[in-house]
């Protein structure tokens, strides 16, 4: 069992802090938020009130934190625990960070000969909670060994997407593709619903036939087609729009810096980012059907 | 075994006619272009140089025509097969057109008690030849009773969609959505590749996570990460660029005819119409990878 | 002085047909609401409870109705009043509908030795009633010439764009972009609101650089940055949503029809759309101006 | 007469530093090409091969960079010329840069005293060369009013737009609306001409009404509708669709940190950058116009 540091203890972090607890782990947890700290404490986690202590002596550093600038604090830069830690640890940065961020971590600690991965996830706080989660990785074929096990903790689907931020990249891509299936979904369905179908029947065909994808197959968007989906619950729960935009930011922020072309998430983001305008951003992303519906008129 | 007439015989139409005459039914023939009779005739068809008296007597008349002005022309205007069509008779329009000209032509038929379903296929030349095309039918249900057993000699999966009509809503939203799920699978792929990403890998990833989708899954449109697929062919076979083009301007017609918003099915068919004029009009559909390439920079 | 029967009341054709009364013309005019005739009548006009009776003996007819439809119905179909008109006689449709139905209309009136002249106007209601509209004419060089002075009793700009259906283009044209140049400077000023730049002063820079359009030079879509324009006044008065959107249906039915691209004149249809979805389809289409506000969020 | 030192003598720097030799100041420039010093020292500059030696003493410091991170090298990091710089020193940077990166090197140099102003151009080349160039100016009143002399030497509009950065926002703003304009006219312009209409006779309808732009009104995107446009000249010269993809790239950025919603400067942003990757990266940016020519089909 590995004595591990486990810093950020959202509504991510904490389910995934509790699961490696119960798998037998020392784990050792830090956050701003007194109270995100207790609720792990109680699972079993120990802390301490300096982030240096707590990631003193660690095997395996855990991250979860919101955007690159605090991944930087955190190990390099303001907090600095890449004073206390040891050539021989391991870090796995879970957060859904620019690759630059990522990639500008990673090198300043292998000067210390620490080994880095980037690990951001997927699979939302229902799979943090269930230990589901997909995990895209960037790393060294070494240190994604080491990670593995630790990583299968936590998560079902392990990926190993390539070097140092390349899990960041498969992420974004894979994202920036979700929220172009979801808005053309929408569309699709609603342009048949304009047209007198009915849209589970219409649902059916398509996920029968080449328009099949993630989003119309096992997450519609219209309400009623499924059941336990956002869309049957008041597009409660699941993945939010504020999120979304978020994740749409970075790819368009990595499309631009790498000269490709994006005509399609780039419209999704600002779809999106109309969406949160109009007062959507707490909902899940699914609910982009409703603005196309014709109820409004 | 019924007396089936059969209108139009294409890339397309001509496996269909050829599957219904192996399946025992006595088939007779008509298109404008006398090669294309011959192939038939050759196979166990009969023909006539009177298209009125290839439609007298039959029990079910199949058509496979290029656009809405030709059905009509067919069985109600020019030629008017209407004129000697018994009301017993089943009429099964295979065509892609617009929903208005399958609902005039219903009516008309009707107006003589003839049973008229709109049914566009799905599945390529292939599926054509192979008997394994997806239909998407329209009519009452005494009709797609009836006409499913001749459809089942031609295709694999037939889906009644609602009513005279909602056969073509059906594939315009299906197509739509498609050309969407293509684009975006294309553009995801490619920021991928610019930030140095494996493709197959990136593939291997989205397609087990939330960006699974047709085109990612069984028809990358990158090259060599599939055998058997057009992207692995220097984009010839398949689904023409051009052939995409008319679908969606099918659906733009129909959202804007039903005040349906359909902006990434606009974006869509806006692409690939600048991807036809570009010189690609008759490749691949997945051809549109190509257009996000960064080598010709 | 000529004898004009003028067919379509509503907000524009009646200040027309009385700016034509006023001029000194003899003006018979109907409508299907007899409110409308009623006014016209009081302003010096005659009528008749008969369409053809209303047409007969005209040297000029002039029409203004919502699509091509009404103006095939009213010369050709249904009202047919194409059997009591003259050959002498020339015929001004000052609607805006597909260029097809222009031609058409045309070429039927044609075949009795009727002129026609598409007509499509500019300038608004209050243009109307100013007599200062724009006319964008389709039509020979002579039924131009001949048509030109009655146009100038009711516009101040008269274009002769080409052959007959060309006003009709030019029009489809002219608004897609002016809806192009109206999201894009909304989109921009609010870029810079966002970045803390005044409006007024930007618009200023613009307008003197090479962002100068007439959306930001004359019809300013952020409040309070000019006076006398919709945005100053609750986005009420000027040109609804709900016309913008059927003015690019039209804009996309002949981009489809010609096998143009429009990428961005699909886009603001959309947008459009969806503005008119979430409840602005009577406000100017200044208002778009508002969906990229920060202040929802 | 002022001291004055310049860096970066490019196609534009070099041509706004003789305009200031001409004007009687007192010159020394630096550039990383000799080639580039020689031709301004030909016409009465001085140089020195020490960067700092080119600062140290002068009254007034011009920039013209390609990038925000070669902006920061010469004035604070790498280079560091701050360190040579007097309190009664004004900065002016005329790069086209991000505004964060502009924020950043102003507040070092306040920290010494130093007034610094964000000056970004336009005019291209040839305003360069006349000392015709529009400045958009963001920093203080006083350093405003200190540099407006100096830039009325070069340029014939100088904009205050607001505190620093302010300037670069509002070139972001007026470019990416520019891009707009540009998109939107060509679309515009082979719609018409894809129905018969002549570009010239179309222009000129359109700048006579709503669709008045100046992309449409002085720099025409189709051939021979103008002399004297990059589009009458084989799209050379004028402005660059490599440098547009580069101002649509910090426009898509300063969107997102601002949590602007841009739909259609996205779309620009990404039509040009797929234009650029067919090979049309040195051509002016009006030939996008091309792009959807029916030519090609």
């Amino acid at each position: 069992m590995a004595n591990i540091a486990f810093f950020g203890l959202g509504n991510m972090g904490a389910p995934m802090a509790i699961n490696l607890i119960q798998a037998g782990h020392s784990v050792k947890v830090f956050d701003l938020f007194p109270e995100a700290i207790d609720k792990v404490v109680k699972a079993g986690g120990s802390t301490c009130s300096d982030p240096k202590e707590v990631a003193r002596g660690a095997d395996i550093v855990v991250s979860m934190l919101p955007a690159g600038l605090h991944v930087k604090a955190l190990y390099i830069e303001d907090t600095a625990i890449i004073d206390v830690l040891s050539p021989e640890c391991l870090v796995i940065d879970s957060s859904t960070i620019d690759a630059e961020s990522a990639q500008y971590t990673a090198k300043c600690l292998a000067e210390k000969g620490i080994d880095f991965i980037d690990a951001p996830v997927s699979g939302g706080v229902a799979g943090a909670t269930a230990g589901t989660l997909s995990f895209m990785v960037g790393g060294s074929d070494s240190a994604f060994d080491k990670a593995k096990p630790i990583l299968e903790v936590m998560g079902k689907n392990i990926f190993h997407a390539g070097d140092v931020g390349a899990g960041q990249i498969a992420k974004v891509c894979n994202n920036m593709l979700l929220s172009v299936l979801m808005v053309g979904t929408s569309e699709a369905l609603q342009l048949g619903i304009a047209n007198g179908l009915e849209p589970a029947k219409l649902s059916e065909i398509m996920s029968k036939s080449s328009g099949s994808n993630w989003t119309l197959d096992v997450y519609n968007p219209c309400p009623d087609v499924m059941t336990g989906v956002p869309s049957s619950n008041n597009y409660e729960g699941g993945f939010m729009t504020n999120l979304m935009v978020k994740d749409l930011g970075l790819a368009l922020d990595t499309a631009v810096k790498s000269n490709a072309s994006t005509p399609m998430g780039a419209l999704t983001r600002n779809l999106y980012s109309l969406h949160q305008k109009a007062g959507n951003g707490t909902k899940d992303f699914s609910s982009i059907f409703t603005a196309f519906s014709q109820k409004n008129r």
